[in-house]
């Protein structure tokens, strides 16, 4: 369709906190133009607008319906996209900016969190074709029968990004952020951790999941599915980067280490053990939107067992109510939560291959006297729950053996 | 169409101002409201933020795309309704807010000051049916053909207003702002300035193009044309404001005293008097964008002509340029422009009865030894240009003459 390479790009929130760094994210979209590529922008909110517009609200009342709160924080990208467009008008480089409704960005109608569900993109393209550098606005869209505004939650515009780049079959989905791309653990923790060059979307993916904040888990699924690479890498140097593709050159047994200090850990103690007694339980948690991580059920004694699993810390209030209720529903004989926990994973492709990784994994741990709580394993990860106050050396240890080795 | 009656109510920048104005601004909608009314309600963006919109474009660049600026401005509206509708709502009133695109206010195409063409409502309609408080977006609207979003410029917010209440055939509209109503005089200058209880379109018109500024002249016009009677009150006492209607109980032969001195004299000196000589000269203006006001071309002189005028201070540059070019092409003898003038005017229906105004005008200033340089009359106004200095002086001779008495 295109005779150069089209190229989508993405700026978050702080690479557009004001005019100046406007500037800096210009200069990048006009060196990508001038490589002879053609150029659609996709920007978040500027800076920490969108958070004093949430607390403008929250003046105002607890409970903000969220179809007004869309189209409340879905005024930052337009702000955002219409400075943006401005300036490279200025520098003499056509561009014009649409709204999500604009480019043809329809969703589901979950306000506030809000799916992808089509991109038309017309008049992206047809700006495209005039030579112009195309700014759309990342986290918001249109539900289709309703006509009214959404947006996508956390992590939204990436998702924009990664769904407009498989929509126009873009070469490339580059995300400009203020980190240099994905490291093999947290580099504010482990000073030895190295930037990885390419990573597969199955890896990103349980990275994101299991606590690496550079990529939400979303937007590397649009990636997958459409087979979209996406490069994470520094607005503010000229980095290469980490790429996210299909398939990379050197297969790792252990690519990264990851931590999730933001969960909690809640058990319902003495459930009678019988058939479908699990959907029992996470039926109303799910209906609550909780979102549950690792489950563990104790071996059954007396005809009796107890369920533990893993949510999100700030939604413990919501857990502890369901709970209390499964309690009585159930005839339990009680609850409890432990906000002590951590959880460490190591991921990589190549353990599939690969056999006693969990068993090293397990006793390095063991080595540095660090008790497991629970297990949960996929393919290519492998986690462990352990006291919070243990992270650090557990992740600084696995760093060492896995990856610095 | 409806049982009980509508009344739209639009509420200014400064009565929107921070999230403690939102909620006096509430409790005129939600008295309203309890009255047995239906409401919709317009609203501007918040304070000053508009302003400091513009200020970061112009940071960015001395020349905006108008339609980008459209883009960035447009946001201001949805952060002031959205945040209204999410107060009412935690109060328990069903509200919600809609952009003027979603309200379906269809504009002509000129980016910065559309015109409303139409205004559909089908979504306001279905939204007061359903028994909510509809907010909609003041001063934007959308393009039917191109789908681009526009601004309405200056008093676009009350013009929004207006036109929707006409549209939806409202009982009244009700405009909000910083001060109680129109008066006599500016009160800043008339401390004896009375509050105008009752006033004509055609005397509102009259007044809003001569200098008051509390209404603009095209929300005026459309009352007229649709004969939807505005009142204009305060947002901040209870004060029964100024009524602009069709027919009133009391004619009085002047209504205000009015003064202009944002506005500066132009001539062009010793033009060839011919036939058609003032389409050649104010042909270009008029294509240039220029606002001319008062026109005055002297008595011929051997075949040649003054001509003087009226345009805004902030458009001089402009105006000395098309001048300077038809000096050139006209064959004239210089071109001059005189920044220390005023204008005051005279208002009132009654004087279309009444002879003997102009002159007992005239006298006054001269009484007062102020010279009078140009002149011009309609049927219910007369305005006199005179030195910025007496500008004063000449407001409460008039208001004490023909107001006060």
């Amino acid at each position: 369709m295109f005779q150069v390479s089209l190229i989508v790009q993405k700026f978050g929130g702080t690479s557009v906190s004001n005019p100046e760094s406007l500037k800096t994210v210009a200069n990048k979209i006009i060196e990508c133009k001038e490589g002879g590529n053609e150029v659609v922008v996709v920007v978040s909110a500027m800076g920490s607008s969108t958070d004093e517009l949430i607390d403008l609200a929250e003046e105002l009342s607890e409970t903000p319906s969220p179809r007004e709160m869309d189209m409340l924080l879905s005024a930052g990208e337009r702000i955002t996209m219409s400075l943006l467009a401005i300036h490279l008008n200025n520098l003499g480089y056509e561009s014009f900016s649409l709204t999500g409704s604009q480019a043809g960005i329809t969703t589901t109608s979950r306000h506030g969190m809000a799916e992808i569900e089509n991109i038309s993109g017309e008049r992206v393209k047809e700006g495209i074709e005039n030579g112009n550098i195309v700014i759309v606005a990342g986290f918001q869209g249109v539900n289709k029968e309703t006509r009214e505004i959404t947006t996508l939650g956390r992590g939204g515009s990436d998702a924009t990004a990664v769904a407009l780049a498989a929509s126009l079959d873009a070469e490339r989905c580059e995300i400009y952020t203020d980190v240099e791309g994905v490291f093999t653990a947290d580099p504010r923790i482990i000073k030895e951790a190295k930037l990885i060059e390419e990573i597969t979307y199955d890896e990103m993916l349980e990275m994101a999941s299991s606590g690496a904040r550079v990529l939400m888990a979303r937007s590397v699924e649009f990636g997958r599915r459409y087979n979209v690479p996406i490069i994470v890498k520094s607005t503010f140097n000229n980095g290469e980067g980490t790429i996210v593709k299909e398939k990379i050159m050197e297969e790792a047994i252990v690519r990264g280490v990851t931590h999730n200090d933001k969960e909690m850990k809640f058990t319902l103690f003495g459930v009678p053990d019988q058939p479908g007694i699990a959907g029992k339980v996470f039926g109303p948690l799910s209906e609550g939107g909780i979102i549950v991580d690792m489950i563990v059920q104790n071996v059954s004694k007396d005809s009796k067992t107890d369920i533990s699993f893993t949510a999100p810390t700030d939604q413990s209030e919501e857990v502890m109510e369901v709970l209390s209720n499964l309690s009585n529903d159930l005839n339990a004989e009680g609850t409890d939560s432990d906000e002590n926990i951590a959880r460490v994973s190591i991921i990589g492709a190549g353990m599939k291959a690969e056999s006693g990784v969990a068993s090293k994994m397990f006793s390095i741990l063991g080595k540095n006297k660090i008790n497991i709580g629970m297990i949960s394993t996929s393919p290519i990860r492998i986690s462990c729950v352990i006291p919070k106050n243990d992270m650090n050396k557990a992740i600084e240890a696995l760093h060492e053996e896995f990856i610095s080795e």
